[in-house]
Parts: C-alpha cells; sequence; structure tokens
C-alpha cells in the first residue's frame, strides 16, 4: 500500500491532466445529438484502462449508450471489490453562466472547474487512479477488482438492471464501492449507509365531464381542484406525521446508536434552513431535521395543476383537477406496498362526487447497510487515516437506485464512500471539485483495498 | 298597442329578413382583425335606427370599439326606458363543427342559425322591432326610448363603465331594460331579479427561494402545494359552508316567499347533474341546488399549479404554488370586503414556513332587484300576456357587471327579460335562436312599454 501511496503523491499532476482528458468529452446522455460523444467516452476509458495495466476492458453496447465493463482478477482467495461509477454528464446549460466553457477543464485555486469534474467523472477516475497505482507501484490491487462504469446515469439508467441481472455470474463481488455521494462537509469524511426510497403516484380527480361557468354551477357541483386539496391536506396530521393508514407499518425504527449518531453531527439547522431561503423548518414530531430528511419516510406534493393558470380571471369550475405525490420511504416499507396503500387512502377518502385515477410513476426500493460489516470498517478506518479523524455514518434522504438494484439483484451491500461537496455545483453551471478531495480521494481508496483485503 | 301588435304580426319576415342582415357582419370584437366590422355593425344600426324613425342615433368612437346610442324623447313626463344590448358576438371557431357558416343566417325549421342569433344581435334587435312597431303603428311609443348597444360584451366592457360614467345626464331615465338572458324553459317565462357579484383573488405561497430535491430536503422544508391544499381545504366546513371569517356577514337572507318561488321552479335535479356528467351534488347545508347556485356565496378555486407538471417522475420540492379563488356574491356583500376578508383567512392560517403573496383580480358586485317594483310588474304582466302563464322570477348565479354598473352609476335598476334558452349554444358552433322566441320577445317588449307607462 505504501508504494501504491508513494506513486500517486508523485503523479498527481499527471493524474489530472488524464482527467482533463476524459472532461472534455460532452458525454451528454440526455442529449441524442451526444450520443457519439458518450460512445467516444466510453472507448476513451476502456483505452485508459488498458493503458494502465488493467487485464481486461470493454465497452457494451446497449439499447441506450455503452456501458464500460473493466477486470483486474488478481487471486480467486482474494475479496472482489466491484467499483460502480458513471461517466455521462448532466446538459450546461444554461452556458452562459459559466465562468469558463463547460468542457476545457479549468483549474483555478486549486479547484478543478468542468461539467462532470465531481459528478461523476472526477469521482469515479480516482478509483482508476487507485487501480494504476498499485498496479504500477506493487504490481497489482490486494483484491480483485470489476468495474461498471455506465453511460445512463443522468438519463435514468434506463438499461443498467437489465444489464446487471442479465451479467449476474460476471459481476459477482464481495462488496460495491461507489464514490458519487458528497463528504458531510469540508475536511469531514462521511459514509453514507442509508438511502430512501421512493414511491411516486399521480392522482387525478374528475367531477364534470367538460369545464364550466363558476357562476352557473358553482355551489351545487363540486370543485375538483377544492376536492383535491382536501385529499391532499388530509394526507398529513398535526404533527406532520402522514396519515396514509399503515405507511409506517414496516418502517426499522431508528436505534439509539444512530439518533446518537445523528445528534454528533456538525449541523446547523439554521444556516442549513437559511441557505434555501426559509426561516423555519417542519419536521415530524419527534424528529430532527436531519432525522426526518433522511431516516424517516416523507410525502411530499412534486406537482400540481388544474383550472386556469394563465394571466388574469378566468371564472372556470374546472373538470379536473390532478396531483403528483411521491413519498420518500425507508427500509423495510417497499415501494409496492406504499403506492396500495396510497391508492387505498384516495379511494377511501375520494368524495361521491368524483372520479379517481390514480397511477403509479415510478418506484425504488430504501436501502441501509449495516455499519459493522468488514467493508463499512475498512472504508471508515481508510478514512480515518487520510482526513485524521473518524467519518460520520450518515443516512440520505435521496435515492439512488442502482444501490438498491446491487442489493436486490447481486444481493451485495455497497459502500458509498464520496468525496464530493453540496456546494460543487452539480447540474448547475460552475460544477467543480477541489483537487484535494481528488487526492483525498484517491488515497482513501487505496487504503480501502488493503484494508478491506486484510479482512479475509 | 294593439296596432303596435298587428303591425308587428303582419311585418315578421321582414323583421327576420333585417335581422339576417345584422347578422352576416362578423363583428366579433375580441379579435382586432375584424375591428372594421365590428365599426360596419355600428354603422349599420345607425342607419337602421334612423331608417324606422328613431329621433336620433349615433355611433359613438371609445378607445376600443364604438358605442352606439339612440334615443327618441316623446314626452318629458313619460317614463324613460333605456335599452341596453350589445351588437359583438363571440368568435365562431371551431369552424368545421357549424352545419352551415357562421355569418350566413339560414333558418331551419323555424329556427334561425348564425353567431349572434340569440346573443346578443337577436335579442337586442326585438327593441328596434318594437319600437319600429309603435313608430309605424302608433306615432311613437308610450314611453321615451333610449338604447345603449355597446361592441365590446365578448371582449370585457372595458371602456363601458367609463361612457355610461361619462353620460351620466344623457343616459338618465327610469329604468333599464335588457334581453341578453334566457328563459326559464322551453315556453316558461322568467325574469331574473337576482345576479351574483364576484371576487377573485390569485394566492401564491413560497416556500424555498428555489426549487428543491424533494430527496434531500423533504420531510424537514415545507413544501408549498401541501400548505397551499392545507389553506385551500380549510375555506370550507363539513357542510360546505365557507370558512372565511365573516363571510356570510352581509348577506341578505332568503325570504321565505323567495324560497317558495325556488321549490316551485319545474327543476329535474338528477336530470341537470348529468347533463355535465356528475351523479351526485354536493351544496352547502340546508340549501337547495338552485338556492345554492344563484342565491347564496359560494367559493370555487378556479386553477391552481406548482411543481413539477409534465409527463413522468420528477422529484422536486417546488418553491411555489398557487391558485386563483373565485367567490360569487349575493347583495349585500361587496367584492373590496369579501377581498379583504379572504385576505385576512389566508393571512391568519398562512404558515410560518411560508411567504404568502396575496392580489385581488377582478370584482363585481351582486344584484338584487326588488320583485314589486312597476317595472318588474309591467314586465310581469307582458310576459304573461304572451306566454299564456306567469312569469317566474329567478336569480341567476353568474354576473353581467353592467347591471351592478347602471346600479352604481346611474341609480338604475335593470329589467333582464330575455327570451334565449341554454340550449341555444351562445359561445359555440352553430348558436341559433327559435323565430317563436323573436316574436314573443317583441311582443312581450311591446307590451312592457304600454304597462310600464301605465304606472304612471
Amino acid at each position: 500500500m505504501d508504494h501504491a501511496l508513494t506513486y500517486a503523491r508523485n503523479h498527481y499532476d499527471r493524474f489530472v491532466a488524464d482527467l482533463e482528458d476524459l472532461l472534455r468529452i460532452p458525454s451528454i446522455s440526455t442529449d441524442p445529438a451526444y450520443a457519439g460523444e458518450v460512445r467516444r467516452a466510453a472507448g476513451w476509458l476502456v483505452d485508459h484502462f488498458k493503458a494502465i495495466g488493467v487485464a481486461h476492458a470493454e465497452a457494451i453496447d446497449t439499447e441506450g449508450h455503452p456501458i464500460v465493463y473493466a477486470e483486474h482478477r488478481v487471486d480467486p482467495s482474494l475479496p472482489t471489490v466491484l467499483v460502480y461509477g458513471h461517466y455521462d454528464v448532466q446538459p450546461p446549460d444554461p452556458l452562459e453562466l459559466w465562468t469558463s466553457p463547460p468542457f476545457e477543464p479549468v483549474i483555478r485555486d486549486g479547484v478543478l472547474y468542468a461539467r462532470g469534474a465531481c459528478d461523476d467523472k472526477g469521482q469515479l477516475f480516482m478509483h482508476l487512479k487507485a487501480a494504476e497505482a498499485y498496479l504500477a507501484a506493487e504490481g497489482g490491487p490486494p483484491v480483485n477488482l470489476k468495474f461498471l462504469l455506465e453511460g445512463e446515469e443522468e438519463s435514468g439508467s434506463t438499461h443498467l438492471p437489465g444489464f446487471i441481472a442479465a451479467h449476474r455470474e460476471r459481476l459477482a463481488a464481495d462488496v460495491v464501492l461507489i464514490s458519487d455521494t458528497d463528504l458531510f462537509g469540508p475536511g469531514i469524511p462521511s459514509i453514507t449507509y442509508g438511502l430512501r426510497g421512493l414511491a411516486y403516484v399521480e392522482v387525478t380527480l374528475t367531477g364534470p365531464d367538460r369545464d364550466l361557468h363558476s357562476g352557473m354551477y358553482g355551489g351545487a357541483i363540486e370543485n375538483p381542484i377544492n376536492a383535491l386539496c382536501r385529499l391532499i391536506a388530509g394526507l398529513h396530521d398535526a404533527d406532520h406525521r402522514v396519515t396514509i393508514p399503515g405507511f409506517y407499518d414496516n418502517v426499522v425504527p431508528l436505534t439509539e446508536e444512530e439518533r446518537a449518531t445523528f445528534r454528533a453531527l456538525p449541523f446547523d439547522e439554521t444556516a442549513w434552513a437559511e441557505e434555501v431561503g426559509v426561516r423555519v423548518t417542519r419536521t415530524e414530531k419527534g424528529y430532527s431535521v436531519l432525522e426526518a430528511i433522511s431516516a424517516r419516510p416523507t410525502l411530499d406534493a412534486n406537482g400540481i395543476w388544474g383550472g386556469y393558470t394563465g394571466q388574469g380571471a378566468k371564472t372556470v369550475l374546472p373538470a379536473q383537477a390532478h396531483a403528483k405525490i411521491s413519498m420518500r420511504l425507508v427500509p423495510n416499507q417497499t415501494p409496492d406496498e406504499i403506492a396500495e396503500k396510497a391508492r387505498a387512502y384516495f379511494e377511501a377518502n375520494c368524495p361521491p362526487t368524483m372520479k379517481l385515477t390514480f397511477r403509479t410513476l415510478h418506484g425504488g426500493h430504501g436501502v441501509l447497510v449495516d455499519t459493522h460489516s468488514p467493508a463499512m470498517q475498512a472504508a471508515a478506518r481508510a478514512l480515518k487515516e487520510v482526513f485524521g479523524r473518524d467519518p460520520f455514518f450518515v443516512r440520505s434522504g435521496g435515492s439512488i437506485p442502482v444501490v438498491a438494484d446491487f442489493k436486490t439483484i447481486l444481493g451485495l451491500d455497497s459502500v458509498l464512500m464520496g468525496f464530493g461537496l453540496n456546494s460543487d455545483a452539480i447540474h448547475s453551471p460552475n460544477e467543480h471539485f477541489g483537487l484535494d478531495r481528488f487526492r483525498q480521494g484517491i488515497e482513501s481508496i487505496i487504503r480501502f483495498h488493503t484494508h478491506y483485503a486484510a479482512t479475509r
């Protein structure tokens, strides 16, 4: 490990230059016009794997963008780490807000600016450079390495679950290692051990069979907007708990250990709220902000529409009102179970004046990884050595569907060891990644492999 | 009166032919491309007034379309009737649904088809023909007549209130007579003595200062859609009464006489609801459908929007949610009073997590005319003589702003004696007007003038 670390330290400038080459390829997956560039980025990665000595690398076609798969088997007796990342990027719009062009990487004050610098080219590239360091300085890594790098993460990972299911044996491993999350704060390492799932539904209430004049019918024909508002308002009680019957039935409660960890996190609630322009937070009764946004299930209306929404006044009593509603789930809630419970709520409470249409749009499982597992402890040790302090184990309120897919399809836990910062402007103009974190990431990964190998 | 009636009966075919000439002019007020046609219709009317012997007629320019003013003063000791109507029409779209072209009047089975046949060229023209009958057969009408015919009713009557205010003396009269409403049903005459007013407001709730990721913030940053739904849901109680404090304070209660009239109306609630595709009606507790839609104040959300409203699932916790809300008012509620009470409700109930923006968009006063007044009784007598049955005095749930303007600016009550039917397809393809009603209308107007003159 020490030789690999020394090699890395001696080659950081070239590592950054290599990353800049990758960042110059505008691999925007959502825009069909860039399909050729996405393919070019996949080819570039395959070539780079080969150049650094990884035994096998190929770009595998899907019905969408290619998946890059690489592997370097050292010894069947060693544990196998499957690295996941994505080489596609978000569109760079609005272009005029970028200080320098999004696909012309520039370093200013030790920070690398480019679309993808953090999300996720910068972070996945740390894994290639950790492998290179081991291959160049120690003849190979202390674990078997597999790499699964997709080109469709920013456009919905449409073909990834099918690919994983179709390549179960090839992807067989002991753990998944992913760098696509954030540090808890600058210099404060963290490992994400929980993710929320999702149940996303769409509700339509239909009253009359056409838009009516509110003067001629208002007062006797019930208004779908008013009725929908009543149903949505009824989804929370005064304690801001979700009222859907059975909603909390399968929730794995927070342990005292977890709650102590939440309390120990350096979190300034006022600053957090002010950063998004809000004066007062509102959480489920009995839970802190951090608990509520990451370890408790929640419900949000994501969109609502109905009637006249243009300028001025139109006195319509609309035929329909619609809402998109999503529920963030925690283990062991399942998307199907919760969507059905939501359907039952709407069916039971839909007034006789309305016809209900209920559709499930999307779902994903929540994830909770045992923080005491060998891989998690290896990651914690690696981060402590690099950052000089114990990492926090944190739960994230968002969903990373691939993590649930790895668990469901391959039976694998994921170690989410990320080096981004909330301020890195991913998905926004002037995305960037601090080169200190690029170095810390590579060293943490090098150390992880050795510590994880030692657990066998 | 008898000579005038005989004259009318002997000239109906020519009356209809004259109306067809007017209907051929596409006086569409909302479309600037037709401004010349609107002006041509005004000129046609001025010429026609002169041709039938009305003493004075002119088209007066406004900043919009011209207003046609005509008068025939007989004797200052006689009462003066101010006739209001509008000579502009709705656009005819969708053209492909018309059986015959909208501006080529055709009679099929005793029914005249054309845009404006009922609304309002056909109805206002009855007043010209009643005047012609008196002028030709009796040397003049038994009342002084004034005519105020606007060309902007279908585009908001923008310049009418200012015109009325600027011509108070010229428009001085004893009563306003308007034919722009419906019979209660075929062969069932009615006089509209009540109209609802309107207070129209727009509400915006702002939570965070930008759209947030519902996974990262959902559960601790309150959602503006959810909060707005709570506020809108709270606007009605379980009895479907409006909860805004003081909302009903100034409502003139229904009298027992009025309620008896409502009960006597031939109204099939089931058929009425089925016609708009609804199985169950919902009214304020204690009031019938007809009472609720015409004589009680109501509240409807006319539009709502916020967050993601496109295809599929987007997990946004939106910065804002908006609603347009209108309240139909009855005497003696005023738009300003009710808008301020609504504002107070939203201010008092807006949660501390939200910023409230409240705007008043539009307002209009309700109207209630004493059914025992000489003009109303004259109208009732005229209708009874023509239709062979007593008319129903009815209230309409809609608003006719000019009626409130006549009351507010000129101090005049309006007699709403209309001959349309709900099935006349005004504002729709194949608008039509039964020629039997055209005749009944002319005879009713001739009789009204004589009976009203006799009340002096």
